[in-house]
């Protein structure tokens, strides 16, 4: 069982959280508790950090705010306890979870979860900080954000959990946004592969490195709500298709800005030398669309997150040269509109029909971009509600149970 | 250097300490830093807990309340390594300091410093988490309260340093407290059982496990402030007398409470088993006076704390039959105050001084309590500022330069 922030913000909302482990041991389960830092802990202690050194030290970091989870376990552990049942607190190098020796982003390379065993053994509950291991010299790490996710699974498997319920605070993985459409339903299952194209778009409700390594386990996940009761969403492998149902999700994002850089004909660099400078400076570049046609202009125009434009521009204006490009130009304020679902590949007409809905709905599609399981358009971020509502009701999502 | 709660409380006082680390950096000095939880943190932690377990578990508010150091441990290093020195800050089990397996509690066993030495020998700075260590099992300990100035003492011995610096609000150990007497005055010096004395005694500037700790392996501790320059008190074994100064300080505790236990005769059982009874319920007993005279009721007068006083009459109540007492009675409101110095046992006399000084000044004495370097009396707790005034004035305590 893994609780996010919020979904241990306060003391009630651990008392909350304890109940739920307490009537999972009634039930008869050996139950392993994975938590993040309270609510907005880890903002906190970061902001604590800029105060006193703006280019503060990685690791120093990791000590700092690896904190934060220490506390939310050591508390829901005592909240158990007083309900009765017996349980102790593990930070992440207790609970053996080892990582390689990165700073701020490390992966986990192995997980000896003695200590864990020996109470579970014993019918008492195990309550670990997720987000933090350590490295072979002893010194702490973090995961980096959503790292407590990947913890809870990495420990499901070394314990050989027969499922990690990820308990949060939405009711499970819906087939859009609920907060912006009213007719977005939960979903009962979803496929890993479904998952990662939701998580990875933005739909944020579970890291994608921690679906990922579910997946090559084969470790079923539920992502299940902490505040109320409910059985939430289960992702695995194979799923029943509710309804017949081709997509099963409408994805989106805000903020995203288009950038095209034009060559003067004829040009004899690479069009990625680009990606290579943009990605030395940690600039996550999403959808690509390259044009190269005979006797024109080639072009290349990709989209990036809002957040990254200006430094964007600034890398493309300082390496002008070395690229060899003749002018950039961008469009601000646009959106990611997708559509996932496993079925698609079998099903041809899938993109064709999303085209002519948005065409329909006068919706202008400025990029392109697909995979087996997902088809990502850029649009024109006024548009994004409009969008969603129309391809969620085109793909007949209002109608899953 | 050793800088407790209130010297790291806030970013200000934090960036303060920074600065006199890198200045003894700069004076060629290798430099390891033990630190307490910033402020009131550890309160806030132990109030956390109480709101979901009030009877937590001693092992996991251990793991709770070791957070709050590791938090000002981190945030210490990094505003030294932004003023250019490279820092790194070390948990208790990073730095090796072990101790047996109790919790709240636990005692130091061993200090093994390799994380710690790496760093000073290239030149950097270790700032350590105070008040917390790992025993066999790798579960977290804390040393219990003013643990902080223990692991500093223990890291420096194991450190062979050649001094222990303690940081703290106040300008160092004085001839009894400023805040009651103006004419108070800073020692330079003071000897171990001196500082031993006036620590037991309330005076509180230093924690008495951590001055038998240097007395043991004759480190050098100096007190020293942390908010403004000064040179504090030198705490060693030899000290020059200063002024030829017997008596050297006034020290003094409020809400202290009498308890008289009235025996029938004849009485055939051991006064003893009263204390015996008492130890058991973990009530702190201090001064005793016990009167056996012939012919006359025996008794047994004892002083406590003021907060203990509750429980040591239940305690009393519950085994009366047992302890074979006919009455006990009680006097709230008093205090308690001592003269210490090592002179005096060389010095016959004193406590006659002592005594006509408060008989002069109308203070009644309730119960007396001698060792070589200090003599206690309990009176009146009305009295008490009038009693310190006189006595610090009969020992010319304000003529200390």
């Amino acid at each position: 069982m893994k609780f996010g922030g919020t979904s241990v913000a306060n003391e009630e909302r651990i008392e909350r959280a304890a109940s739920l482990i307490v009537d999972e041991v009634r039930r008869g389960k050996q139950v392993a508790v994975v938590v993040s830092a309270m609510g907005k802990t880890t903002d906190d202690l970061l902001a604590l950090a800029k105060g006193v050194n703006a280019n503060a030290e990685r690791r120093e970091l990791d000590m700092l705010i690896s904190t934060g989870e220490q506390v939310t376990a050591s508390l829901l552990a005592m909240a158990v306890s007083a309900k009765g049942i017996p349980a102790n607190s593990f930070t992440g190098w207790q609970a053996g979870l080892q990582t390689e020796s990165v700073h701020g982003n490390a992966r986990i390379e192995n997980v000896e979860p003695k200590k864990v065993n020996k109470i579970l053994e014993s019918g008492g509950v195990a309550v670990i900080t997720g987000f933090q291991g350590i490295d072979q010299e002893g010194e702490l790490t973090t995961l980096g954000r959503g790292g407590s996710d990947t913890s809870a699974v990495a420990i499901a498997i070394a314990l050989e959990a027969s499922c990690c319920d990820i308990y949060t605070d939405v009711e499970g993985v819906f087939t859009t946004d609920p907060r912006v459409i009213s007719d977005a339903r939960k979903l009962l299952e979803i496929s890993y592969d479904e998952m990662l194209e939701l998580a990875n778009l933005g739909a944020g409700v579970l890291h994608p490195r921690a679906i990922e390594f579910a997946k090559n386990h084969n470790l079923t996940l539920r992502v299940r709500p902490a505040h109320v009761d409910g059985a939430g969403t289960v992702i695995k492998e194979e799923i029943e298709l509710e309804n017949n149902l081709i997509v099963r999700g409408v994805a989106f994002e805000n903020e995203i800005v288009r950038i095209t850089v034009m060559y003067d004909v004829p040009y004899n660099g690479s069009l990625a030398n680009v990606f290579t400078k943009l990605a030395e400076h940690h600039i996550n570049v999403d959808i690509i669309v390259q044009t190269i046609m005979e006797g024109e202009q080639p072009s290349v125009s990709f989209s990036i997150k809002n957040e990254d434009f200006a430094e964007a521009v600034n890398v493309l204006e300082m390496n002008k040269h070395e690229l060899g490009y003749r002018r950039a130009d961008f469009e601000v304020g646009l959106a990611k509109v997708s559509i996932v679902g496993s079925g698609m590949v079998s099903n041809p007409g899938v993109a064709a029909k999303m085209f002519d809905t948005l065409r329909n709905a006068s919706v202008p599609i400025k990029m392109v971009s697909t995979s087996e399981i997902k088809i990502s358009v850029v649009i024109p971020g006024s548009d994004t509600e409009k969008a969603v509502a129309v391809l969620h009701k085109e793909f007949s999502l209002a109608n899953v149970y």
